[in-house]
C-alpha cells in the first residue's frame, strides 16, 4: 500500500469516528487532547523540587490515558523563574510550579501560602492549609490575580546557610552581609544584618571572593550540590525563617475551567500525590548529604546563638503586627495563622517533640 | 416516535457504536464499570480515619467519571474489624483499610508498615515507606499473600493513655492492668505491666469499674469522643509505642491487576491524597480536642517517668534484636528501618527539634 493511500484510509476512519452520535454528545475537551506548559521556577539541579513538576504531570497523563499532557519547563527555560505566578496569570503558561513567598512584592501576604520566620512546620503547614482554613484564605486572596493553586510540596525545615567566620552573638551578626531573599532577609535586616539579594548561579563566586560573609540555600541535599562547603564551612542551623516552606502548583483560573471535572481531580490529585513524595524525598536524602558533608567535607555545624534567636524572633512578630495593621489581606491570613500557630506549638510540644527529645537523646543501639 | 421504535434506535445505534474499531480496541474492562468493596476496620465515629476510606472511594470515582465505584463499609459491618486484611487476601472484598500491625499474630514483620515502639514519626514513616526503600519490602513480604498495599494515613504520634491514678516511677507501672494490644502491649508487660486486649466498645466500662488501670486509645480528638476522662484524669505522653502509626489500604492483587492502568493510577493516587488528609485533620484538630479536655473537663496532662522511658525503650530494642534473630522476614525489614531511624534521628534532631524546641519554649506574643 502506497503511503498516501494508508493516510488516506487512517483519515477516513478518522472522519467517520468524528461523525458518531456517542463522540458527539461527549464535550469536546474530553475526547480530545489538551496540552498544558508548566512552567517552574527551579532548575533540573533541584531535581527534588524540580522532579515534581515531572511527577504531576506523569501522573495527570497516566490518569487520562495520556489525554491531558503537561509539559514542564525549567525555571527560566520559558519564562524568568522569579515570573513564574506572573505568567501564569497573564496565561503565557497554563500552571506553573513556584514558590508563593517570591512574589511578597506583589503583597507580602503571599507570604502565608509559603511561611514565614518562626512558623509553621511543613506537617503543620499542610494541616492549616488543608484542614485549618488556610486553603480558602488562600484561594480568596489569590482570585483577583486569577489564579487557583494547590500545596506544591515541601522542604522540610531548612538549615541556616553557610558563614565564613563563627557567629557566636547577635552582636557579631551586625555588619555581616548575608545572602538571604524576602523576609527572612527583612527580619535579618533589623536584627543588624546586611541581607543580599543574590540568585543562584552567584551565591557560590560572591561566597569565594569574601563579597558576602554567609549565604543560606536550602539544606544539606541541595546545598552538597551547591559545593558551598569549599568556601565557607560552618554550617549554621536552625534555618529560623523557613520552619516547613511548602511550594506552589499555580494554575490559571480559566485555564483549569476549561478542563472536563475528571481532568481538575486529576490536577489535584496528582498534585497532593507529587507535595507528599516531595517532602518524603528530603526527608530521606538530607540526612545522608549532610553526613556526606560532616564525614567528608569536614563541614562544621553550628547552631545559631539563642540571643540572636531571641532577637530575631520578636523582631519578626513585631514584623507581623506591622504588616497585619496596614496591609488587610496580610490582617486577614494572620488572624487564622497565628492562633492555629499557637495550637499546634502546644500540641506538637506535648506528643510530638517530648517524643522525639527522648529518642534522639537516648540512643538506642 | 412509539417507545419501542426509540429503543430501536438506541439499540442499533448501540450496536454500530459497539463494532467501530476504535471501541473494539479499547479493554472491555476500561468501557465498563467496576463496583469494589472496601472493608474498614473502623469505626464511622472514627470519622478521621474511617472517613479516608470514604474520601480515596470520592476521588476515584471523580477521576473515572463514576465508572470505578468502591463501597466502604465500616469495621464489622460486612467482615470481622480485625480481619480486613484476611478478606482481602481471600477475595471476600476487593479491599480494606486497616492497620498492618493488626496482623502481628501472623507475623511480627507486619508492624514495619504500622509502626514499632520508639519508632518513626510520622514524617519519617513516610519518608521511609515512600523514599527510604520501605515501600518495596513491604510489597516483598506482602506477596505471598496476594496482598498489595498503599499507605492508608497516619494519626501522628500517639497519646500514653488514661490512667485512673498516677505513676510516678517504672517501679509504679508495675501489676498495673493497661489495655494496650500489640507490640507496645508486649513491651509494657516486659516492664512489669499486665497488658489487656480489650475492642474498643468494652474499654470504657471496664475502666469505670476499675477492672483496668488505665486504657490507651488514639489521641485527644478520637479519645474525648470514648469519654475515657470521665472515668480516669490523668493524661499521658508520649505513647512511646505509636510514635507515627501508618494505616494501610490493602488490595487483593488479583482484582488490581484486572483494572486498567489509569485506574490503578486512581486507585494510587487517591490513596496518597487520602493519606496526607487523614494526618492534616489529625493535626488540625487534636490541639482543640486537647483543649477541651483540659479546659472544660479538669484533665490532668502527665508525662511518663523517665526511668519507664529509658527501660522501655531498652526492652523494645532487645525485643527487635530477638525477633530479627529468629525471624528472617522480620530481619530483612529491621536492617532497612533500624539506619534509617537512626540517620532520621540525627537530621530531625539537627534541623526540626532543635527550631521546634526554641518556639515552643520561647512563645511569641
Amino acid at each position: 500500500m502506497q503511503r498516501r493511500d494508508l493516510l488516506q484510509k487512517l483519515l477516513t476512519v478518522g472522519s467517520a469516528a468524528a461523525l458518531s452520535p456517542k463522540l458527539l454528545a461527549a464535550p469536546a475537551v474530553s475526547e480530545g487532547r489538551v496540552q498544558w506548559r508548566m512552567a517552574s521556577s527551579f532548575p533540573k539541579s533541584l531535581d527534588t523540587i524540580y522532579g515534581a513538576g515531572e511527577m504531576l504531570a506523569n501522573r495527570v497523563s497516566l490518569l487520562t490515558d495520556g489525554k491531558f499532557q503537561i509539559r514542564v519547563f525549567a525555571g527560566n527555560e520559558l519564562v524568568p523563574a522569579l515570573q513564574v505566578f506572573d505568567s501564569v496569570q497573564n496565561g503565557t503558561v497554563e500552571c506553573g510550579h513556584s514558590a508563593s513567598y517570591y512574589y511578597v512584592g506583589k503583597n507580602k501576604a503571599f507570604a502565608f501560602d509559603t511561611c514565614l520566620p518562626f512558623g509553621l512546620t511543613a506537617r503543620q503547614q499542610t494541616a492549616w492549609y488543608q484542614r485549618g482554613g488556610g486553603r480558602q484564605l488562600i484561594q480568596e486572596f489569590l482570585r483577583p490575580y486569577g489564579v487557583i493553586s494547590f500545596a506544591g510540596g515541601n522542604t522540610g525545615a531548612q538549615m541556616g546557610g553557610w558563614y565564613r567566620q563563627p557567629v557566636r552573638s547577635l552582636a557579631e551578626l551586625k555588619g555581616l552581609k548575608i545572602r538571604i531573599p524576602g523576609i527572612g532577609g527583612e527580619i535579618m535586616s533589623r536584627i543588624g544584618a546586611l541581607p543580599q539579594t543574590i540568585g543562584g548561579a552567584d551565591i557560590y563566586p560572591a561566597l569565594e571572593r569574601g563579597a558576602i560573609d554567609a549565604a543560606e540555600w536550602v539544606g544539606p541535599y541541595d546545598d552538597e550540590k551547591m559545593g558551598f562547603y569549599k568556601v565557607a564551612k560552618y554550617y549554621y542551623f536552625p534555618g529560623w525563617w523557613e520552619a516547613g516552606p511548602q511550594l506552589s502548583f499555580f494554575v490559571n483560573a480559566q485555564a483549569f475551567l476549561k478542563l472536563p471535572r475528571s481532568w481538575q481531580i486529576a490536577f489535584e490529585v496528582a498534585a497532593s500525590e507529587a507535595a507528599t513524595l516531595m517532602l518524603a524525598s528530603y526527608d530521606a536524602q538530607n540526612p545522608q548529604a549532610l553526613i556526606r558533608l560532616i564525614n567528608q567535607h569536614q563541614v562544621r555545624l553550628m547552631s545559631f546563638p539563642e540571643d540572636m534567636m531571641k532577637a530575631a524572633q520578636k523582631t519578626a512578630f513585631d514584623f507581623y503586627e506591622e504588616q497585619a495593621a496596614s496591609n488587610p489581606a496580610f490582617a486577614k491570613l494572620y488572624r487564622s495563622w497565628k492562633p492555629f500557630r499557637r495550637m499546634e506549638g502546644g500540641w506538637f510540644n506535648l506528643a510530638e517533640t517530648s517524643l522525639e527529645n527522648f529518642m534522639y537523646k537516648n540512643a538506642s543501639r
